[in-house]
């Protein structure tokens, strides 16, 4: 639980947040820092998610926030949801997106076997989904002139890793969903923007076969380290305040560093010393080119 | 029609080109210059577009090249296309891709209001088809090591052009799978990238609303002025060549420099005349905030 | 003089900036805003600054605030700025650098014929100053764990404006600089980063030939409009909070939405009617090819 | 020797190559590349190096190439070489810059302690000097119109290698030099480039201290491995050639698709062995976190 100093950033403020789950959740931290921070809160999930993690104990701790039940990816729900939004708590400052989903890394598939239609579900609900929280926002007059909209993306948008699949191709789709809307929302004064953030802890990033060794990699390679959920947290608080309210269509990186950085020493050692040592390379598999690159 | 030197640069080769329509088409011209360059070449699109269009013309200026019906939308018509190429010309040493399609800005829907199947095929047509392409040429086996993969692109995908809706967020998913893809292929030396193009006078690109003012827009915006299909041509003969082997991964501008340019110098005296010239300002809408940004 | 709401952001914490001449600088700002929430501060300058600006009344709305000259292009005079710093108030939490010049700006040179003399100083002065003012804050020890280091940079570093001339080179070194030395500095839990701010109306701005045309354009192509001097200093705040703790590295928009506009529609609208409007496109010297582009 | 198949590609054309010295220079290559498809050249370095490198073999492959003693940091001596060079061979379809050099990584002196001289000195021989090539081209009347002129660069200049150091600087300002010519030189249809060549075995690059681990690192996280110097020779034909004449102001990748890769399997996985497996974890020097990072 975070015991940083609060700053009254967002005083006065309401928003809500799509897809906290348990404490780890990025999403999570995000609505308990933003209640710390003067905010009055909803939170959202769907129904699974409600049932298996914690909203109760978040809309607790976040004195009392609604809980609406909502999937994404229906028009229907995303509609009622800003409906009963309005209808309880009134038109909102700040809306958090921190959804996504791919059957294809569930299952393991390679990429070069995508199945199509979890392809589609993918981009879905870990992309239009974005969409669908600002159209239907806008449709209901549930968002405040000069409001602050934010997603949560990942490096894999914009450079290729292995594990990360179809989910890389879902994060593109997001940021440039972001830049679309962007000039749209202007007149209104509303800014939107995603936040590229390091590999974190959470249920649903752990669940990626070989997350650790993902985060382990960010790690070395990120010189500050990997940026945790709280870390996040703390940082979006900054682009929910007035503070930013010029800062809009980007994708900002919160992740220690490691979007600008080329190699680290101990990295180009290692891959030094993986070519010369033949033990070391069995036991990474450099040896199956196939596998390797 | 191309009266330029040939190289040479594609003998020996052969090749299949997605999406050429009529002479304006940019896949057109690529075609027919990489049949100039030696190589042997197949055409394919849907069946319409063959009905409509002349492909029966482009494959007797290509040497008599088989044309292949395919919605590269369809799993199973993808599957086809590369069973039949295999059989009719062998495995292929390039694929060219140059698909795209949104009903939303057909019907000039607001990108806030977007119809989301519509949404959903754009992305399907302009995007996954790439995915698709790949895939199954990998599964028939009808591409051979070394071989050379392009998309077509629009710098819509990075940066915001109103009208261009969500084309933008399909050019993104579509950059993105070259990158996801690009390691999967380098196992057997195949490069994949896309050309991030002018605005081109096609008979689709131009059936776009507003399509001339951005064609006018890019012409003063761009050092070299705006690229043509058949300058876009040429310079995908050096991408399709032995000479551009370790090339892969990429979104490579072929714009007259338009993705470096800050702005012109006749662009900024004119937003400077426009915002002291009342009748100026009239004429291209800015008084109306809703329109002008 | 901001009438805004302060949070208490840097409560506790020391700085100095670099180059604020009078109300009209964005470092004026920064270190106004910076005093308002919580912060002890430094100034400095050039010795002509000081005389010719306001120095003395920022350095008392900043609570009697020291006003060190320095020209941070000489080594001994940043080194001796650091000692004094030191002994004056203390190691500090962050590092703000707001300097510019290029006598090749100043007396119109044509990019094709710059005085290289000038060029070297015109790096020298807006580049490697931000080198000098970090090496030599090591050296003499007076910056702390976990401080935040910032420059002020513009979006020329990465596209071209033909006015700005041998400055986007020179921002293109400053932003350079901040990611040579962000791992260093990240092993002591200091971060760097540059804000690629919207054009803004200073003195030293304005004083750039064209500069309220550029001005202008860049209002035309914001979705949010030009981001002030003023919104530039709140934004700077979060930078310097411990809110963006691993934020390093990086180069950070704030300019109103504009690096991700590819055009807006009063523009695009703009670009067509001066090619169809002869008396427009002479207005606007669009026939003399050689200043069109 | 290059065995390729050659096109014709520069039949007719004219140019001139800086930077070559031994057989493993790419500037070396360019001009051997260059000659094979047709075109005249000339041929120019450092008194220093023509004296130490193999100039005058690589002038006799090129079929008696004129070579031109210039050091390019000298404004003198490059209106000399340019003057030169058109009374012997009359003015050039194309230059090359392949120049660069770091007092500051030869003495491995670290880079927050750099020494400022030599700092200014790499920036004006790698990065300054392409404008004085080009400026006294233009000077001199020594380009014609249609030439394409390329630099080579490197991807330090976005992202940090520490041992890089102020290199990485020098070719940011490299790559923002081509940007800042290029409408200059569009008005006259001269293209301007830069290629990010992958880290390559040359007689200067391996002089670099750990170059050889760079080396290796590139090559493992490159999906196509390392691009040679022959094969980049090959690319810049491309360059050179008729067939990308709306090419220009833009940083050209050619390092096997390094640039798009987040990370490969075996740089993952090496990641993870390393922070669970003390002994490798000090044998690649991870404990020192002050170097690690």
């Amino acid at each position: 639980m975070p015991e940083k100093a609060h700053y009254g950033l967002l005083k006065g403020k309401k928003g809500i947040v799509f897809g906290p789950l348990d404490e780890s959740s990025i999403g999570w931290q995000i609505a308990l820092h933003a209640y710390r921070e003067g905010a009055q809160i909803a939170l959202s999930n769907v129904a699974t998610a409600i049932r298996f993690g914690n909203l109760q104990e978040l809309s607790e701790l976040c004195g009392n926030a609604p809980v609406l039940v909502c999937d994404a990816s229906k028009n229907e729900d995303v509609d009622n949801t800003f409906r009963e939004l309005k209808e309880t708590m009134g038109s909102v400052d700040f809306i958090v997106h921190s959804i996504g989903m791919s059957q294809n890394i569930r299952k393991q598939v390679p990429y070069e076997e995508l199945n199509y239609e979890w392809f589609m579900r993918t981009l879905d609900v870990s992309g239009i989904s974005f969409h669908r929280l600002v159209a239907y926002a806008l449709k209901n007059e549930a968002v405040n002139d000069g409001a602050s909209i934010v997603a949560l993306s990942y490096i894999a948008s914009q450079r290729n890793y292995w594990t990360y699949s179809d989910m890389g191709d879902a994060k593109s789709l997001l940021e440039s969903i972001a830049r679309s809307f962007g000039p749209r929302l202007a007149t209104r004064g509303i800014r939107i923007n995603t936040i590229s953030q390091s590999p974190t802890y959470t249920k649903a990033g752990s669940g990626i076969p070989g997350f650790e060794k993902m985060y382990d990699y960010g790690e070395l390679m990120s010189p500050l380290g990997n940026a945790t959920a709280e870390e996040c947290a703390e940082y979006t608080m900054t682009i929910l305040s007035d503070l930013t309210r010029k800062v809009t269509m980007q994708n900002l990186f919160h992740d220690g560093g490691y979007s600008s950085m080329g190699a680290t020493i101990p990295m180009i050692k290692l891959a030094h010393e993986v070519l010369h040592d033949k033990e070391l390379a069995d036991r990474v598999g450099l040896d199956d080119r196939h596998s390797s690159r």
